[in-house]
């Protein structure tokens, strides 16, 4: 049994860190793209990495923030970012923005359960907890976005992304409310929604658009 | 008298959702123009709707926030978003955004005067109160335009809009210095808001611009 | 030593206007180059001015805002932004944005040695409080820039701003750990700051950029 929890948790730590360099290098290829300065890129790669668990725990009145509590994450973003303008080139882009893309989709989850999870232990109403899970996983990317004068990617590449956090944040609630213990909510929320949207990238499901 | 009190209760929670309805399908037809998809549609209408009481509640460290007391609200916007997409064509927007003009305007007023109210109930000082007033009423819609990677209407369009809450706001404050009853003070800047941004509208008034 | 204090009190309130009116004229600028209207060249004015500490004081959850406890300072801003209206003309725009660099650098150092200042009292680990400090001094012009629907200055001009409000952020760290008396940190922290930013204005200094 304590063989299990020391998996589980180390498991969990591997998929957050994993999912923490996906989302910094989503921000530092986009500052990149811009021909930000390297103040620029570190800034934008916070930005994806922290953004959106901060403003979850600007909502929910929580301090002290999880970047706070772990200095040391901090500290590893800004050396991936000067690694990145150190070593990458514009032609490692395209491969990179290929491979970031599965801990990408393993981090939306991850980052939405905690989310949902923060918000359903102050009690807070379903929808209200499953949309704090979907601001978790999907403002850090829209701070990203806005920082670098674009329309959020999320809002407009009509692949689903935060509508599998919006699904996955419902199977967390669903099983919260049956009384499952809490670990099994979290894992069913982590792999529904990466796993939808593994799906959606593999099948390339589109959104329905506006009709004009 | 309970009469009366009931009445105004209802006239309040009508003008309350009039204005939601009209901030929300600000913020779709803005997305319907970008053409983002379904996911920003909903995001940039419950931006437009919510964000300026987030904001609000957010600086005043307010909790929990109106739409978690009112959870009923967020179902109505979501579902507002859903059957907009499904319903509205493109021919439908010129009308739809002359026919919201004025919702709008009593929301200006409206969501003004609540925010002049939670400051005056912290004690914060007038002028604090009053920008208290304009951000609940105006920054919804800045939200809903930085989101939309556009310079934020209420900035630069040259008519009136949060003028009107400015001196709306003043009103308020003032009529509860001189310790007139609450309801009365509310009305007051509610029509003082709505009565100039109407007004503005109609004799199609301008505000001074920068003369280079 | 009576003497010194007020003197130092006396330094330091100068100081602090004239940042805040360097920050809000870089604002009011901005805003008359993009055509905004009297209300947007206000509301970017302010947000220039008081937009890094608000940022600071939320993050940190410091109530009520510094500019609550000094209201003066919102009626000063105003009567700025107005005033500039009224007399400012295309012609005075270089020469003003020369003339502001230097209390512009005075306020970078100030506003970040505030930040830094309140996350050690909050006994925050250092990174964290040297980042308070960047975002203090140099998230006001990000939130300019962003409603101006450009990307951030600080983040693409490839002149070093917030590295320099980073390296002032460390001394007073240092001097802090050190045992230093609290002025002597603040002091050492705007002169290295201020100091660092004019090198690079005066000697043209780049920062390194992503080699495509």
């Amino acid at each position: 049994m304590q063989n299990v929890q020391f998996w589980g948790e180390t498991l969990r730590l591997v998929v957050e860190i994993a999912a923490t360099v996906a989302f910094a290098m989503s921000g530092v290829m986009e500052a990149a793209r811009k021909k930000l300065d390297a103040v620029g890129v570190c800034v934008v790669g916070f930005l994806a990495a922290f953004g959106g668990g901060t403003l979850r725990d600007l909502l929910l009145d929580q301090r002290p923030f999880f970047w706070v509590r772990h200095v040391e994450m901090l500290w590893g973003v800004l050396a991936l970012c000067l690694l990145a303008m150190a070593f990458m080139r514009g032609r490692h882009f395209a491969p990179t923005a290929k491979a970031i893309q599965w801990p990408d989709a393993l981090g939306l989850g991850l980052f939405a359960a905690t989310g949902v999870h923060q918000a359903l232990l102050l009690e807070l109403p379903a929808l209200v907890a499953v949309l704090m899970g979907l601001i978790t996983g999907v403002f850090g990317g829209v701070l990203r976005d806005v920082v670098c004068n674009e329309i959020p990617t999320a809002f407009h590449d009509h692949r689903p992304y935060a509508v599998c956090a919006f699904a996955g944040g419902w199977i967390y609630v669903g099983l919260w409310h049956m009384g499952a213990p809490g670990w099994l909510a979290l894992v069913a929320c982590v792999v529904v929604t990466a796993g939808l949207r593994g799906l959606a990238l593999w099948r390339n499901w589109q959104l329905p658009a506006w009709r004009t």
